[in-house]
């Protein structure tokens, strides 16, 4: 094996959940051939957030060693409906909206692949087979596999307990998933963990066609950057591929401090010697590991230039006390108040008074740049005035 | 509704088990229209006994009330396998295989139905309409249908309980049989209760598709010649249409008595009225009825003449104590012998010394005509003696 590969080895390692088997893995490494990466489109939701992303750097980084990434755009099977992690029946998406998602998709995927080189990537459509298959081949290659197989799929299962339906095409859904391996002749495959049992078929299948079955690999999950479950467009808590340098930036910084390191080794390419460094501050400083956390993400996803730009403007808006630019602004009649009674007004019920006054003897609540700690303090002549409370909320008042 | 419309339904009753609905059946009936009637034929085992026979003359009644017999030949669904009935996976069949059943199944056929006018018959391949269904339409098939309305069914069940595989052509088999009524415009389907679950969902796709769903009606079953299990071509318990008219004959002769009313009834064109008068007579005069049955059977087979033909001779040939023209010979050195020993030799352990002796004490053994109680009676001279051991085994003895 090549420096390179072992170095990739390496750099898998940080992201891999689990490998269907590491030895075939290396084998294939080894064999010297061009390897097939299969990554299949979710063309229902053409949205990436940094942990859709780990498996495109992924195969980023065997594009960089001459591997071809083939993109499948499920466009069949899309219009039968994926029941992957639903618990009712996927609405079937049209012709025209599986070709806007898939623009989508591949707008966020360019600033991780290697578009440029045609030999790196081929983009392939599951209906260019399946339009073609008859009714006596889909029975055939149903005919190989058990119902107990199908229907022990844990999201199957799942239904049952609930009581939900599964119709019949929804339980044959991840036998197409699997024959994509085949007629795609896949080498490897690097998805989720939910997507596991469907591509297990796909090793199935290739086997009994007389094909070497794919690798596969399944990649790490971290929480959200709330700390709390995986990151989710319906939760809000992930950072996206779509999100602009500096929200990207701003919700790095929002994570708790001990998300700092599995999201720098999962979502940075930080080098692991500087990971054991940053082991070891981490608990000492965690703000400037945070920073580098942000700064390395921006960089990854926009530059440079634009990482240090992003950093600077955070540090001068957040951290050197000067206030950002555009803020809230809290209209409140002319007369004299008590900082908590401002504060009340602000939020709005949103927090508890005894929340607010935590803050206070926190020291997280600031007027004009001054620590305020007690809630009673008189406030007055508030016209202009700016209140910071916590690390990231600022508003001005004015008085009418 | 005709006189001859109310006469048929008196004489489906006889015959049927369940019809969902006799409200939907009467309908039909009097809808004036020529009625489409189902039938799948079984290509797999083109072998017909009276039990099957009864849909056929249900449909014969129908016939000649001008409405149509539409055989269903599922080649197609032969070629995929069905599952009926089955604890494991069927054999395919080869197109050969089909085509020299089919050529069976319709010459055991022809002795019920009228395949004489065009317009009372149609037969059709499922591979019409199978062999041009792509992927995607078996899918959108599919997504009608729950994974639970299928997994269902009692055999799936049974299958499951026992711990056998179910493979997934086999699940999907009942969607199959079931759009076959979709596209036959089926009004009416007379089969038997281990086709009801899958000719439901014919009715559910007719439903779908703007089809009024077909009326189903279950035939009745008796138990089998030998009072026991359904006939069944394995148990060998049957009479069958391609049996000869004095084995048809003889079949009947054997059944238990407690069968007489009930073959008469469901197997026989016997009026109602007479069966009220049979039932009548028939603990007092058993063997009366039970030639009348067997009389009848053969008359509705092979006519009256053949039926006439064959009760003379069965009159004659064991009710006269004359012998059978051809019958087994037992080859045995000369010499003297006790009854059992020569009985022994005969049926070489095929009876226990136990029912021999049995025999003996109800008087069921004769030696040329006279019956023969003491198992240990010597017997000599024996070149050409005639055993009869029961009412119907009868053997030669030859020495050697």
């Amino acid at each position: 094996m090549t420096q390179d590969e072992q170095a990739l080895l390496a750099r898998f390692a940080r992201t891999t959940e689990s490998m269907v088997s590491s030895e075939e893995f290396q084998d294939l490494l080894r064999s010297g051939r061009q390897l097939r990466i299969k990554y299949g489109v979710d063309v229902t939701a053409p949205f990436l957030h940094i942990g859709h992303a780990v498996n495109l750097w992924m195969i980023r980084q065997l594009q960089d060693l001459g591997h071809k990434a083939v993109f499948l755009i499920g466009d069949f099977t899309t219009r039968i409906g994926d029941p992957t992690g639903r618990n009712k029946l996927r609405p079937v998406l049209s012709r025209e909206e599986i070709a806007d998602n898939m623009q989508r998709f591949l707008e966020q995927a360019r600033m991780v692949l290697r578009f440029d080189d045609p030999r790196l990537l081929e983009i392939r459509y599951n209906s260019e087979w399946y339009d073609a298959l008859s009714a006596q081949e889909l029975l055939q290659l149903l005919a190989q596999v058990t119902h107990a197989r199908l229907i022990g799929r844990d999201m199957f299962q799942e239904r049952i307990r609930q009581g939900l339906d599964i119709h019949m095409h929804e339980l044959i859904y991840p036998v197409l998933q699997g024959y994509d391996s085949v007629m795609l002749h896949s080498d490897l495959t690097i998805i989720g963990s939910d997507q596991l049992f469907n591509e297990m078929l796909g090793r199935f299948y290739q086997e009994r066609q007389g094909q070497r079955p794919q690798v596969i690999i399944t990649t790490r999950i971290t929480p959200g950057i709330d700390g709390k479950a995986k990151q989710s467009k319906s939760l809000g808590n992930y950072i996206g591929l779509g999100h602009s340098p500096r929200d990207k930036f701003g919700r790095a910084m929002s994570i708790p401090d001990e998300l700092i390191l599995p999201y720098l080794e999962v979502y940075t390419d930080v080098s692991t010697e500087e990971l054991r460094e940053l082991a070891a501050q981490v608990a000492i400083e965690p703000m400037r590991c945070k920073l580098r956390l942000a700064y390395e993400l921006v960089c990854r996803y926009h530059g440079e230039a634009v990482a240090e730009q992003e950093q600077q403007w955070f540090l001068e808006t957040f951290s050197t006390r000067r206030t950002p630019d555009e803020m809230p602004v809290l209209t409140i009649e002319a007369g004299e108040y008590n900082a908590l009674a401002v504060l009340q007004r602000f939020f709005a019920g949103s927090k508890s008074n005894r929340e607010l006054r935590r803050l206070f003897t926190q020291g997280a609540v600031s007027l004009n740049g001054e620590t305020l700690w007690v809630p009673e303090q008189p406030v007055s002549a508030l016209n202009g005035a700016v209140f910071r409370v916590g690390k990231r909320t600022w508003f001005r008042v004015e008085e009418c």
